[in-house]
């Protein structure tokens, strides 16, 4: 237990007071620059659009640990809460307001932690840097990937990076985030020959080969999971022909799918799959695919290995690896580096008094310094 | 050949005359009339609701044969015409009108051949009737079947029917109709649990399980068809979920399928075979069903025989026997009495320039005054 490391919570309620609803910053970073630059840190705010981003840099050559976050928040809905959103009110050991856990109350933890470190190895070995966007609950259009892109141009791309997304589940270190699934969503349509029902002979059914397309696509399971990854699902989300006859055979059908993945397919393999079936049922068809992600993982190894055995000193947690859940910007940094996500406990993120236990808030900070250490060091 | 039966053609064009589009008679009871009460038939003018029909019959005792045709008309459209559509144009060898297949031209022919019978045979045994309605093209409510439940409870349910509709395919008299499908519209919904397309685990899709009860009932076909029958065709018109959403699994899901169905079924056992491939998929599932016509069949027996031979002695034709096309109001007679259909080439039927060759129209006059000697005689 490392029960020097200064408390986060001042600075979490600082960001919190900060309305950062996505694309807002309001002053949110400047609270972060006027904490790091004291510890040495070079701050470049890097503007794309409307949307304020942060990367600060501590330290030469290598290895070099990122720590990604961000400040901006979704918004605070309008009934449920018992203070204010955007107050920072400590009542009964709990922290609240939007973004205590979804992830001001990170970004702080680990600021903390940074500050304990220098303070007791002023000379830590490496690179210390922070990427911290205001894009990362909005399209993410303009933030952790265009400040990559600037990172990749500067030659500053680091060597792993922690994401401090609210990844535990009940207790503080029992999740450690190693990849996520990747989605993709696809409209298929189908074509045939309108004609009357009676005379089917006569017309060739779009629907009774959609239907054949989607049986198919739905009765055999992509895959049986991995070690890592829960299995590939595909869910068809709906099936329109709007057809007011009811005699009439339509011309074409057109069903939409989304496809949640793991790490044993892409958007191509999955795209040639959905081709394939098509081909099977239905030649005259069109097939437009969108990926959001792709699916990723950070292959267990020295760096995970580190985070589990801090996870372990400091919580007395075996730290499972998981992939479950929805995207967050880790997809993009795990085009760069290994990435993995540490975080509070996630329950009450996006939901009405978002709060975080002051004491698991601390516990943060004092694992993200056993982190910093071992991973440095 | 009987070259002393009157010309049609004069009735048939005081007929075409009458602007006799459902629900309108203008007339057309009126001519019939005329022709039909010198011949010694007792009419009866039967109106339900605003349309005419005509029940007209002549004789005593068995056997008792019934004409069954309609003076209604579907309207002429706005194009395509090169002459008045209710003109009666003889041109080129042709009579033209709305009308002149179907089938006032065949309502004329047979009353030229009653003539021609009535006056070679005064004696003639048995019963003549026809039983002509203005609302055969039209909900088919308020004519045949209102005419049958009257001749019901007047016990002139006759023992057979012939229906003037044109039936010839190319030649007059190589078709002869002994049955109709029958037709059934089905709305089929099944209900699953909406949810996060990325946690299908916690949701029950309800396309995939209207998938699997479509790909069912289309993947095995209903019958391999009869002697008589085309098979049964079962064909999905429509599938609607409606869902705007690519990453939410839908509440519930609607299909809808019309089958044309040979004697092999009826509308209870088809709602049986929906309901059993929707339990076995969906067991919250709603279906509604509406059936617009049972199937029937005139079975082959003496009366068909008598008509097969009066076309091959006065045609040359090996009339076949079929069970084709949509519905007429032989559906009704049915419930009764052996019905067949035969009649002129219906090729121009409800088209622009609807016409019938003159010398098929008198053709078909000494056809029928041959099955009316046959099969009373
Ligand atoms: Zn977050
Ligand atoms: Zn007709």
């Amino acid at each position: 237990m490392r029960n020097d490391v200064p408390d986060p919570v001042p600075l979490a309620q600082a960001l919190i007071r900060c309305r950062s609803v996505t694309p807002a910053d309001d002053g949110a970073m400047a609270v972060l620059e006027a904490a790091l630059a004291p510890l040495g840190f070079a701050c470049h705010r890097l503007r794309f659009g409307e949307i304020e981003n942060l990367f600060a840099i501590r330290g030469e050559g290598g290895p070099h640990l990122m720590f990604a976050g961000h400040t901006d928040v979704v918004p605070p809905g309008t009934t449920g809460w018992t203070t204010d959103p955007f107050g920072g009110e400590v009542r009964d050991g709990l922290l609240f307001g939007r973004g205590a856990t979804d992830m001001k109350g990170g970004v702080a933890a680990w600021i903390s932690a940074v500050t304990d470190v220098l303070a007791r190895r002023p000379d830590l070995p490496g690179t210390l840097s922070l990427l911290i966007t205001g894009d990362e609950e909005g399209p993410a259009v303009d933030g952790t990937v265009k400040v990559l892109d600037w990172l990749r141009d500067q030659q500053k791309i680091p060597d792993c990076c922690v994401v401090g997304e609210p990844t535990s589940k009940a207790v503080l270190g029992d999740t450690i985030k190693v990849g996520r699934r990747g989605s993709l969503n696809a409209t298929l349509t189908v074509h045939g020959t309108q004609g009357h029902s009676a005379y089917p002979q006569r017309a060739d059914n779009p629907i009774h080969r959609l239907v054949r397309v989607l049986a198919a696509l739905t009765g055999t399971p992509l895959d049986q999971g991995t070690e890592f990854f829960e299995p590939t699902t595909l869910q068809v989300t709906s099936f329109d022909v709007g057809n007011p006859a009811t005699n009439v055979i339509p011309p074409s059908a057109t069903a939409r799918l989304n496809i949640r993945f793991n790490d044993r397919h892409t958007e191509a393999s999955l795209t040639a799959h959905l081709r394939a079936a098509l081909e099977a049922e239905a030649p005259r068809h069109e097939l437009a695919v969108s990926c959001s992600g792709e699916a990723f993982l950070t292959q267990p190894g020295p760096f995970v290995a580190a985070l589990q055995a801090a996870v372990l000193a400091e919580t007395g947690q075996a730290a499972k690896l998981d992939t479950g859940g929805g995207t967050s910007d880790a997809r993009f940094i795990a085009r760069f580096c290994p990435v993995a996500e540490l975080g509070a406990v996630g329950a009450t993120m996006h939901k009405a008094d978002e709060s975080t236990p002051v004491a698991e808030l601390r516990a943060l900070a004092r694992l993200y310094a056993r982190v910093i250490e071992d991973v440095l060091a």
